[in-house]
């Protein structure tokens, strides 16, 4: 009996460890959440502290050997177990994680963190004033301590695989190249083809737009198409992120530009997609390990369906531009329908990652991509890094960007993280969407129609059952395989950009 | 050289842990801030949680046997150092704490807080109800439980005694018994005489009063004497309190009746009490536990001075009436200050605690201080209670509840807490208010005329001078010594009640 009863009542020790270490974390998300939104700016010193120490418990908890023996012992016991059992699929992710976790010193993770906070201070002040020479021995730094990090996986074939790793699990250099490399030499000539054709007209989303009105549409539109504020909430930051705390509860801010309606509208969508993953995970998942979205691509993946291949669809705004106009009649009285979807899917060949359109979005990354690999692996001196970004822009997306704030300090990613294993997520994030999307439409055709007529159920509920109730129970790779019957692949991205931007700049291809 | 530096180094490694600790009960601290804010209903499950873990890891610090040894070690060490020294400070202050919370065994703070929650979501359901008998089981096991708690320091001289020094150290059943029954032998034939008086009018206060105007006097006001917004926060929370997260993030929240000017208004100042003394610590004191209160009577005395000896003052009114009346002028505007300073400060035998005058307010307590220890004594059933309560109130202050909700299950201190060493914080911060702020008045006799010019600096940096910065450095008892010369004594009170409400009511001990 005693011999019988003991791989559970293990198991039961595991899963309150892992309660304990997921709830760390949620706590030092609330911090994290009230300093971007609500906290006083005397508050800052003291927090930054706070959510170290929080996070510091965690990862000692994380290494724990006596979890780590716990998992050795359980390994009987999940052998008889089935692979998709919630029991299962615990014990091979928090193995895992935590196989990962003891890899990292706990003084390396402190130095790191120091690091960061100190770079990226740096960089909020560099920024402003275009001043490159004052972050580089941050960023050298940084690439210095990107390396070491990946060599505590001497094992991998690529110095960047473990890095990718960390938010992409299953995913390797070998692949992003082989994958990132098809979808750019496929999208140059499209940029290329759009640029010569008439260009579309945006400028209608610049003009004034309220403030409080915005915030109230974003949040009526969040309400309808599904997003439980019981469950919830919006509020504003300058820079939206999406935050859990636990399965029920789930919070996206968003930015408001009050010359720029597509802002608000966008962010929110965007974050609205990361949120309604979350939400929709199994509770029986609730404060284990598995109560996350697969991996970064995949949970970008939903973020850019609901921003973009919901968000930015004809559909969509038959749906919603009448009660938009309604709102901000004065504006956009005399715009039709046709030219508001024209306006939000203007094609430009812009130094700007964040504010990209569909088809370009992907060139950003991968110039990031490609550059970071370039430093990983010895052949790009940070020196350097402005002129080779330069370069590339003026190769990829022919415009070279006036400064360093539209160039190499744009984006917030190297200064306060890793050099390697942040970028790729998004492009995986956009090819999973593609492929998803492509499999929800085969089976639901009516998809289209019912968001035209308001109905977000049929695509929600589909992609709750596939994707969101899982968890991490499933990898990425396994998700989208099993889902769309297909390893990830470029085509049905291509085909979604070809047919979408050749009706929008009626090009001859369609 | 090495066995000079072993107690500096050792030092440094308790005022790390202590250092962990602290934050840790902040983190916690910012949990249920925002519970009480903006977390969304579908949170309270994992919430609860989360903050219950946080505790209890704080707590496992507390008592570690580490700490405990470290202690033992630089008892030579701190022999050598000046008693009011930060290091000799943060040594006997953590040696308390430690000592106090080894003594509660890990599990029965687990179990505690379980009950603890269960018993306040049954009030919280039976309150409404005016139904008893719904937690009458669950305040008999509360009873159980705050004796069992006491039977862990079984030197003490009366069973109440350590649930008392919980939060106000120092102080013993004996001498409460011997205040409050002074005390309350004056107050009781002060009440009766001003009964017999003609009444002053407070129905001003009754109209209605807009909600986000009344947020806006509040926020001004709290920024015109001094609470400082760059390190801390208003927001509405139906139960007013304040949350320090660090000595420069220590937020308010007040609560607003639209049908009741003084709701809003006095438990704005009232909470800024408790806001200006954690903001006036010494900042070298932060992250340390001397960055809290002395006491909870202390602490109380900071709120209720703030609250009434400036707050409901004339001079106050005369500084701030005009704007108030510019901001609710069709309410107010035929309105005189001296109608208004009556107005709140109108003496009513009333059954209910909080919006109590500042006469009767104490005798609210000490009723409620003498049943608990009653029943603590074994002298007072649970099944008893509502009879008892009822009789003291109609002795006490002549009136009897018409419900249990006005009566037994009013405030919510024994259905979260334990049934002992809570109330009698409130009626010691009312006599060091009055003690302490007759020993301002002395040194400074032109405060009361500053105030009325709209100057809170005098007044404010004597508090900060004399109380505020030490934090915990020194005990209550010791505070109250230093700064007035004396021990704590009723007196003070009783001149200060005399005086205002005498001349407020024209008697003849005037």
């Amino acid at each position: 009996m005693s011999t019988r009863s003991k791989p559970e009542t293990q198991y039961l020790e595991l899963r309150s460890r892992l309660q304990e270490i997921r709830d760390l974390e949620a706590a030092a998300s609330v911090l994290q959440w009230d300093r971007a939104t609500y906290m006083p700016t005397g508050g800052a010193i003291a927090r930054g502290r706070q959510i170290a120490m929080l996070r510091q418990i965690a990862h000692e908890k994380l290494t724990d050997p006596a979890l780590h023996d716990l998992l050795e012992d359980l390994k009987d016991y999940e052998r008889l177990l089935p692979y998709n059992s919630i029991e299962a699929s615990l014990l091979r992710v928090a193995r895992r994680d935590s196989q990962r976790a003891v890899r990292i010193p706990s003084d390396f993770v402190v130095k790191l963190s120091q690091h960061q906070t100190e770079s990226y201070m740096a960089w909020a002040k560099a920024k402003p004033e275009g001043d490159f020479e004052r972050v580089r021995p941050f960023l050298e730094k940084t690439l210095e301590l990107s390396q070491q990090w990946a060599s505590f996986f001497p094992e991998s074939e690529c110095i960047a695989d473990p890095l990718i790793a960390r938010e992409d699990e299953g995913v390797t250099t070998r692949m992003l190249k082989q994958l990132f490399g098809e979808l750019r030499s496929k999208l140059v000539p499209i940029v290329d083809a759009l640029a010569e054709r008439p260009q579309l007209d945006n400028s209608l989303l610049s003009q004034e737009f309220e403030e409080e009105m915005q915030l109230g549409f974003c949040h009526k539109t969040l309400e309808r198409i599904g997003y439980d504020f019981e469950r919830g909430r919006l509020d504003r930051t300058p820079h939206p992120f999406t935050a859990r705390f636990s399965i029920d509860d789930v919070r996206l801010t968003t930015r408001i530009d009050t010359h720029d309606l597509s802002e608000s509208v966008f962010s929110s969508l965007h974050e609205m997609g990361h949120a309604l993953y979350e939400q929709g995970i199994d509770p029986a998942l609730e404060a284990t390990p598995l109560a996350a979205g697969a991996s970064g691509g995949m949970h970008e993946s939903q973020a850019r369906l609901w921003e973009n291949f919901v968000g930015r669809s004809r559909a969509f705004w038959e749906c919603f531009f009448p009660w938009l106009q309604g709102t901000f009649l004065r504006q956009l009285g005399q715009v039709s329908v046709n030219e508001f979807y024209a306006a939000v899917n203007k094609v430009i060949r812009s130094p700007i990652r964040t504010s990209a359109d569909e088809v370009t979005y992907n060139l950003h990354v991968i110039i990031r991509f490609d550059l970071e690999l370039e430093m990983l692996e010895g052949r790009l001196a940070v020196k350097d890094l402005p002129d080779a970004w330069n370069e590339r822009y003026r190769q990829d997306l022919g415009v070279v960007p006036p400064n360093p704030q539209s160039g190499v300090l744009q984006d917030v990613h190297w200064y306060m993280g890793t050099i390697g294993g942040q970028f790729q997520s998004y492009t995986l994030g956009n090819l999973i969407a593609a492929q998803l999307f492509e499999t929800a439409l085969k089976i639901h055709p009516e998809i289209p129609v019912d968001i035209e007529r308001g109905n977000f159920e049929t695509l929600h509920r589909w992609l709750k059952r596939n994707v969101y109730r899982h968890g991490r129970k499933f990898t990425a790779d396994e998700l989208v395989l099993k889902v769309s019957g297909k390893p990830l692949y470029v085509d049905p991205f291509v085909r979604y950009i070809r047919n979408k931007f050749g009706h929008l700049y009626e090009m001859d291809w369609i």
